[in-house]
């Protein structure tokens, strides 16, 4: 609702409703949400779409909102997601949430997401030659940075300032990932109006636009398993948004990508671009990530500090990066001048989905 | 595989896939499954979207691929559905299911869909004034048809022939609903490959074109109540799919439509337009819905006899009117000179899909 108000619109003028949404099923015995949603917003019998995508959920939906209206049967849609995982609790969550593994081989073998990051951690330290000593060091500043800039997030989950000591001390989960090296799962719902250009200037001065749409779908972890701990699907999609945007990593001013596990972050920022495959922690260490640098990361808290509700994670990165380009986020986490972002989500074992958004005044 | 393979193309040819889905987290612990999907055909890294709409899933993979392939930025894509519902069993698939109904009203009221038709047979009974013995003799008419044709249909799954004492004497299930009125729960995958018209022309010589497509998503039976047991939502979503056709019910040489129930078929029918409302079940009683009457629907034996395979539900549909245009279904259920034909899907509470095709030839 607040995206169609604050849009000047009324439910009525909606035209067509797009939902991530994970685990609804699971945590409230609700399927097609879509429906409901369309009827509890005052916009039923409209076409409303429901997308599981794992994590990427809220992003492909936007995306193909996006494709609607520029199929041009449609001009003015509502795109988002919502997740409510804490009915489930971290342990029953996580464990559901290991469905998006893949159910053949890895799910049976006891693959959880902790698990397959600890896993990767372990590879990326070996890969790259990279002491886990000082590995863990970068993971643990990617946390420390998220909070530093999550406690001022209005809408956030975990909004207490971090220190190094905090997230090195903190319990075991997966080795050799710690909690603080871990996103919760959250509750939360992010949505944004898609309009046709022509809609969209009648209704903002502020217009953002969507410059540039990728996915890749690789699989389970094994289909990729020459490229691991890079996860390959990312650098397809992110090629496909750069391309179709006509722009390199080097232009993006403001990043808000998958840091579900610290060292997400550090493979996330390598394959778009931010970084040479090895050297995505150093971009923390620097201060390259940091928000005067050279590409501020996660400015919104991240998934870390400002939580993960799934099915919305994607939608909110996108509601971040258009207030921080109108200059609406709080002052403490606010990057100047911020004329192209990047979202990333990433859904389970190897769903990518970005998105390039573009200031357009 | 066979959707690509038939119409010469290779895996690589592929540029998205699109797949309907609805319970493969319960009945497969298997999340994003067109992730898997796309790596497993050889198409991997792709985009790929699931779409989860309960019954209507398939119908909207189909017409999202379509959006795609409008909007100009793809031209040869597949959209489909799956399903393997058997290994949840009747009993487990029907509670499962039952939260594809409103979550917080209906579903801990006890409510399943055998229920819910249930329900609206009586209200169709009382507010049309058909006594409920004709009615269930028009109801049994409507499953004595579908396995008529559906008992040649190669891919069906109740392939026997049955007569209105079967229907009858069957085991009562959700009063006035008997077990013969009602569609089983199967396993099934169904896909078609979608491409621009240029494309399209280049692979066949017998292209279907799709002219038509709706969807109105409308939430809970209450939120409908004034108009029960006609599901408004499917006289809205049919409305679009005829106004963008341009054309009336009484041009469809073929319709496939959603037959849960045997009630549903009557309840749809009159809907899309094929019958004045409390007038439905004499399309069958006169013969009109059968093969060589006013408007054929079913051939394929429907949900009831083919089976319904749910995420798969909506694009057997299209591939089995595709088939009739080309007239290669088996002769017992061939349709003469198909031009035109409707799919309907009804997803939960009152998801509606349809598509209209349009022989190219």
């Amino acid at each position: 609702m607040e995206a169609i108000l604050s849009s000047n619109l009324k439910s009525g003028d909606i035209q067509a409703l797009f939902v991530g949404n994970v685990l609804g099923d699971f945590s409230e015995g609700q399927g097609m949400v879509q429906s409901f949603a369309a009827d509890e917003i005052g916009a039923k019998n409209i076409p409303a779409s429901r997308f599981e995508g794992a994590c990427a959920s809220g992003t492909m939906a936007i995306r193909d909102a996006f494709m609607w209206v520029a199929s041009g049967f449609y001009d003015m849609v509502i795109a988002g997601g919502v997740d409510t995982t804490s009915k489930m609790g971290t342990a029953l969550g996580t464990r559901t949430f290991a469905m998006f593994t893949d159910g053949h081989y890895e799910y049976p073998s006891g693959l959880t997401f902790p698990g397959a990051f600890g896993m990767l951690t372990h590879q990326y330290s070996a890969k790259y030659n990279i002491p886990l000593a000082r590995l863990k060091h970068q993971m643990a500043l990617v946390s420390v940075q998220s909070h530093k800039y999550g406690q001022h997030n209005q809408l956030g989950q975990l909004r207490n300032e971090i220190t190094i000591e905090d997230v090195l001390n903190s319990a075991m989960v997966t080795s050799p990932l710690q909690l603080y090296d871990c996103c919760p799962f959250s509750d939360g719902a992010a949505a944004v109006v898609l309009a046709s250009e022509e809609m969209a200037k009648k209704l903002t001065d502020k217009p953002v636009y969507i410059t540039g749409i990728g996915q890749a779908s690789s699989g389970r972890f094994s289909s990729q398993k020459e490229f691991l701990p890079r996860l390959r699907a990312r650098e397809l999609s992110v090629k496909q948004a750069y391309d179709m945007a006509g722009i390199g990593p080097e232009e993006v001013d403001l990043c808000e990508l998958h840091d579900c596990f610290s060292i997400a972050s550090i493979i996330a920022a390598e394959s778009l671009g931010f970084a040479e495959f090895g050297h995505g922690g150093e971009l923390w260490e620097k201060g390259d990530a940091d928000i005067s640098g050279r590409i501020p990361i996660n400015m919104s808290g991240g998934l870390k500090s400002k939580g993960h509700p799934i099915g919305a994670t994607g939608a909110s990165q996108v509601c971040d990066i258009v207030r921080q380009m109108r200059g609406t986020v709080e002052p403490q986490r606010q990057v100047d001048d911020v004329r192209i972002g990047l979202t990333d989500t990433l859904g389970g074992d190897g769903i990518i989905c970005n998105l390039i958004l573009k200031r357009g005044w």
